[in-house]
């Protein structure tokens, strides 16, 4: 077991549109189909993943319709701020995070909204600061994309008024002095003025500083220039790596660039995306995945497997294995980094419906299995160095966030990979994060 | 007593940053000073007025720090969008309705953000679509303001945008069969694809309709602009009458207004701004507002109240009444439509400090005295057709809203002008406003 004193894994719990991730939950036994705009039901999530100290919800979100609703539930929240004000009205500890995109927002919104979240939750919130790269969603805007360079100088600028604004109030500047008639100390509250090439604000925001100073900065996508903007800015980033070799590159590199721009690199924790499905074994995890995929085009994905596993593989042969000829002809596709897990549980004998339901061409690691099993996965990555913690898609249908809960993070706890209870009330407290006013002074 | 089925009065309660609107607020006794940030005090007052059964909550916004808070509290909510939400998950009847600039946010925003409050309220949002005109405002967006022609052409462009993307979705678009599965049909959720001179967006909004079909739209301000967008579009109307002859003038060429454009003048609502302040009796009231107005500058006042009534007012008068010879030269001004009443109160034998509580320089009329005064006073306005209800700025301070509630509703609704009950359970049956998806075809 490790020292108490070492550093344990940090979980985010994905929840969007109240079913989870994949197409066809919003029809699950035990779902309610309505569930998109029951603001009790992603309550109640909120609710149970705090019941297991998770240390915060994420929203990811672009402003967009992109999926086909004949089949599938939209893919994000009605609205993160809507839907994370109503989790902070019945919840207590859990860190409250959404998306909101940098090339579609004024700095001023965005500052204002997450510092009113911020206060709401009692210095729960955090901001998820990424550029949008949907077309249609710019489209919604009345816009079309910048280039990525416009679009990631633009986010600089947008992160850095947004803390300006949240900096405009200093720690002590909400006075509230009754007897000496003073409301707050206006020499301690000041315009920011700043002006970059894209956006700009004069400030001061009119929101005194929430319990944890002012909101907790994440990051995720973008190659080098969002590794930039990590390293300057964020305290948590959302990464996809597909295996334990993609996490530690992540990682080495984000903590390498943080180093370079003067942090200390243990400030800046990568959440590495996760789907694990929990069920009393391997066989009725698959079960439960495999219900799950009648709402994907299994025709495509098991032309796709082939693609990824150097076969000719048709539908036809969905309920087979592959046979000795053909696992000695495959060849993993070196563009694909999936491709060697779907080998290898190909090998193990599944029919191909079966390997599928692994998950081994989602688009996070998948494990289907006991709570041994995912926990097993979870401590390997992290103690490989992969990621400092997990960003969950959890099959929620029929209480799977109450699974992970009740069964998953007891066996990290007793492995002394989980916090038992929160180490204080905010965000910040739950992350480690320093308290912040403003931008960071050392990066100035 | 009226017929059952006469027109009864509306009322609106504005909040805005949990202490009310007078400057010295945040430091009266039973007030908590850290109201601002704290949801639950909000959402207790929300409760009362629910309990109370007024029609809806309001909060006036604009995104900029227009006080000095040395001595006063921010006007405006932290945001609003944030606390009606909150509002939203303690309250099950009353409307919530918020101010969002026409200027200064993207329609897309706005369309997304009141919609899915709306959802979150089970149909019980409402839009004050009103352009800014505070510089400062515009400054912390990064631009100047418009020409006032610019604004209100982007406000008509901004609401059609806005109640196109609300109406992105037919009323049964959404299928939700589980048996078929079949999540929406997407033949009735379609794209909006609308571009002006100054917004655009392509759409669909990814959000079915609420229980009302979609949020209800208020207007505010801005002189014959301001009434195009009224008549085309607000069901409710905030507007800001000092006499009876003013309100009556303005709802008479709002209602006119609506007909013009095709519409019943029933469907437009306006609500007179108004700031009751309820006691045991007259006197009782004005030591209440004495209070208050111990933190506005009243050397000052003073000397406006002689300005407004030709005479060269000192601040060495404050405790005393006018002269006889003073009363003789007095003249209201033509210029100040509070000046009548000003002399009238004047008239009375007050001291200057005692005319300046009655309210005679607010913004709002003030009625200072019994339930019974303030329901007289409301009784008149309405019954003389001076407006459709009451937009309320009540001193909240020590239970001002409870007061409201307990003591001048219940003698309205002896009165029979004020409902006794919910007609429904959305904004649209408490205001009488018919159902509406998207743009409203008989303007089209």
């Amino acid at each position: 077991m490790p020292s108490p004193d070492a550093p344990q894994i940090l979980l985010a719990l994905q929840l969007a549109n109240g079913y989870g991730a994949q197409p066809g939950a919003w029809r699950m036994p035990g779902t309610d189909p309505s569930a998109y705009t029951d603001m009790d039901v992603l309550v109640r999530y909120a609710q149970t993943a705090e019941r297991g100290k998770i240390q915060l919800i994420f929203l990811a979100d672009t402003p967009v319709l992109d999926v086909d609703l004949e089949q599938q539930a939209p893919h994000h929240a009605t609205d993160p701020i809507v839907v994370l004000t109503s989790m902070a009205r019945s919840t207590e500890r859990i860190g409250l995070v959404a998306t909101s995109s940098t090339t579609l927002n004024e700095p001023f919104t965005i500052a204002r909204q997450f510092k009113a979240l911020d206060i709401a939750s009692h210095g729960r919130a955090g901001w998820n600061a990424v550029p949008t790269s949907i077309p249609a969603a710019a489209a919604n805007y009345g816009i079309t994309l910048p280039s990525r360079q416009d679009k990631y100088e633009r986010a600089h600028e947008v992160v850095q008024v947004v803390q300006a604004l949240w900096g405009s109030w200093e720690a002590d500047a909400w006075v509230r002095d009754v007897e000496g008639r003073r409301f707050a100390d206006m020499s301690k509250i000041r315009p920011v003025n700043l002006r970059g090439r894209h956006v700009a604000s004069a400030g001061p925001l009119a929101i005194p500083p929430s319990e944890q100073g002012q909101p907790v900065i994440f990051q995720a996508g973008g190659g080098d220039a969002g590794l930039e903007v990590a390293a300057r800015y964020a305290t948590g980033v959302y990464a996809n790596p597909f295996t334990i070799d993609e996490g530690r590159a992540h990682r080495d590199a984000l903590r390498a660039a943080a180093e370079r721009v003067g942090r200390d690199p243990d400030e800046v924790k990568l959440f590495a995306g996760f789907m694990p499905t929990v069920a009393a074994s391997r066989r009725a995890a698959l079960d439960r995945r495999r219900i799950l995929d009648e709402s994907v085009d299994l025709d495509q994905r098991v032309r796709y497997l082939g693609s990824m596993i150097g076969l000719p593989l048709t539908p036809a042969q969905l309920d087979e294995p592959l046979s000795a000829d053909q696992l000695a002809a495959a060849r993993p596709s070196p563009g694909d980094p999936r491709a060697p897990h779907a080998l290898d549980v190909a090998q193990e004998g599944w029919t191909l419906r079966d390997v599928l339901a692994h998950g081994v061409i989602d688009y996070h690691p998948v494990v289907p299995g006991t709570a041994a099993d995912v926990a097993d996965h979870m401590q390997e990555w992290f103690e490989a160095g992969a990621c400092d913690g997990f960003s969950l898609a959890v099959d929620v249908y029929a209480d799977g966030v109450d699974t992970f809960v009740d069964e998953v993070v007891p066996l990290l706890q007793q492995r002394g990979l989980f916090h038992t209870d929160y180490e204080g009330t905010t965000l910040r407290d739950h992350l480690g994060a320093p308290a912040q006013y403003g931008t960071d002074p050392r990066l100035s």
